[in-house]
């Protein structure tokens, strides 16, 4: 099952912005295949341009209308856009309703836009990291926008949208979906937020809810800077959207580059990136670790596995013998 | 930071059925504390006598009612009751309105009932297996049913709602839930549907979506065993509840006991539990190579991390120093 290919090709192509190359790059992260490392490696000093974008909230607020909606508000200026989607309820990923699934098929067809969707299954707890790796590739092949698509429930889910440079939390006006929210933890991870289906009841009553919850949560914080001012704060906007008719997206892409701007102005962008960039090194070495036990099992007689013996021993026994120098003991007794 | 205690006696005490030596036992796992897996492993043959119940659902669906009236139940029958809850939005962990506070005080002070939340956010990766470990330790303490409540939105949530012995899927009639539900991967898992708040408009539509659903998914499925006849095949039943009333309980636990023993005459929890046996072993070695990983970037000295290597080059250098023979290179040059 392993897979070879050439990274510094494989990069050069998509450095050069080849739609095809970007794809397989991303398959060869999300496999883990030989060499995907020095892929990464390659392209880590063309990454860096992008400003990324983080949409999250719970199943049914219209996540992916409002990316397709955004996406559009991009195209029209001219800027190329890349989606990962993470959401298993999200027509980019599979799961949609047959119109959301044609209107997503309509961006995907578009020069200037690369969707790519990520199982939520099947990665030994690597999602996350594959899931920003694959944002690095699309910043690398040059696109200028990258939103990621996550479902705001879950601590992978929720790992993934902080990794964004702005991360906006939508909601729905109906069924205290705001208090809900609250509690599962979108609160700590939003840089704005996003009232969408804002036509039904209850919008107005949402955002005075989400106001006033803010007010109290962050009256104690001081300013972080010295004697920057007001600019230091960034107070959290809240807009109305209906996705579907794209009403109050160019307030919501205005509210996301007044965010950018300001983390720039802050000096927090390059804080923010720089602390990325350890995290990544952290995250690689998580997954080196993860692919010695992956190894291990792999490598394990069916003797030890069926010993009879806890699984707290079998584990021991498995790890213990591969610190060992190799003498061929692990297959043996 | 490192906490130690004696596992061989507060085995001894757990196995004993004391509450206290339990909350600590659980912690001990939960924080990875010096002799946590001596202790999982002297209660290793102690544990198999609990049924484990699986509730999970989307936000709102009301899985810690339910499982408060399921509680109950037991209780009525002279049964012990362990509960591990691990959605951040239950009353059980944190988030709740008062009403269900409440409610859950009384039970927390119930004699009999083991309450105990697990944090989603902080374990490295570990939550599904801590998790499961919980119960573990329930279950060797003497406690007759544990039920893990878990929001069933998410890899690591999905993963601890299938270890249990049965899962029950938790919906509720209104928006669409149902379709939502099965896109979100709650279909695979489920043994059994409950659909709660029934009295509210919808629940019959909802009963018959899932039964057609059900019907077209599992049409072609072939009958598991040779000759065993119309009790080789699980028939997915569907509950309708109003759990704040207890409408609906004692049926829904008479699904659950009816699913437990089709489980047992059929082989099938022999055969899962011995499933889970290896994956727990599988666990267990992830676990120590994650802390080969955690104490590996503990020990990276600043020269390496502020090196301005990429992010690959530093977790590929960290790595492979950890592998060479220790003579202090480590923190050297």
């Amino acid at each position: 099952m392993r897979v070879t290919f050439d990274p510094g090709g494989l990069a050069d192509r998509i450095a050069g912005g080849e739609p095809l190359a970007l794809a397989r790059g991303i398959s060869h992260v999300e496999n883990e295949s030989d060499g995907f490392e020095a892929l990464l490696e390659r392209l880590d000093g063309r990454a860096g341009r992008a400003r990324r974008i983080g949409i999250t909230g719970p199943p049914g607020a219209g996540k992916s209308t409002l990316t397709a909606a955004l996406t559009r508000h991009y195209l029209d200026q001219s800027l190329k856009v890349g989606i990962v989607a993470v959401d298993p309820t999200s027509p980019f990923t599979g799961g949609a309703l047959l119109g959301d699934r044609i209107r997503m098929g309509e961006l995907s067809t578009e020069p200037g836009v690369f969707i790519r969707s990520m199982a939520s299954r099947g990665s030994l707890g690597g999602l996350a990291t594959a899931t920003r790796e694959a944002a690095d590739l699309m910043d690398a092949a040059g696109y200028d926008r990258v939103i990621l698509e996550t479902l705001g429930v879950g601590q992978a889910e929720l790992d993934i949208a902080v990794s964004a440079d702005t991360t906006a939390v939508v909601l729905v006006p109906e069924s205290g979906d705001g208090v809900q929210a609250m509690k599962a933890g979108l609160m700590e991870v939003a840089d704005l937020f996003v009232i969408n289906k804002s036509d039904r009841p209850g919008a107005d009553r949402l955002e005075k809810e989400i106001a006033i919850i803010m007010s109290i949560r962050f009256a104690n914080r001081e300013p972080a800077g010295g004697g920057g001012g007001a600019e230091e704060v960034w107070r959290m906007p809240i807009t109305q959207t209906v996705a579907s008719e794209s009403r109050g997206v160019d307030e919501f892409a205005a509210h996301l580059d007044r965010h950018f701007d300001w983390l720039t102005a802050t000096g927090r962008l390059e804080a923010r990136r720089r602390a990325a960039r350890l995290r990544r090194a952290h995250d690689a070495l998580v997954r080196r670790c993860h692919r010695d036990a992956r190894r291990i099992w792999r490598d394990a007689s069916p003797e030890t596995l069926d010993s009879g013996a806890s699984p707290y021993a079998i584990a021991r026994r498995l790890y213990e013998a591969s610190r060992r120098p190799r003498t061929g003991t692990l297959r043996g007794t």
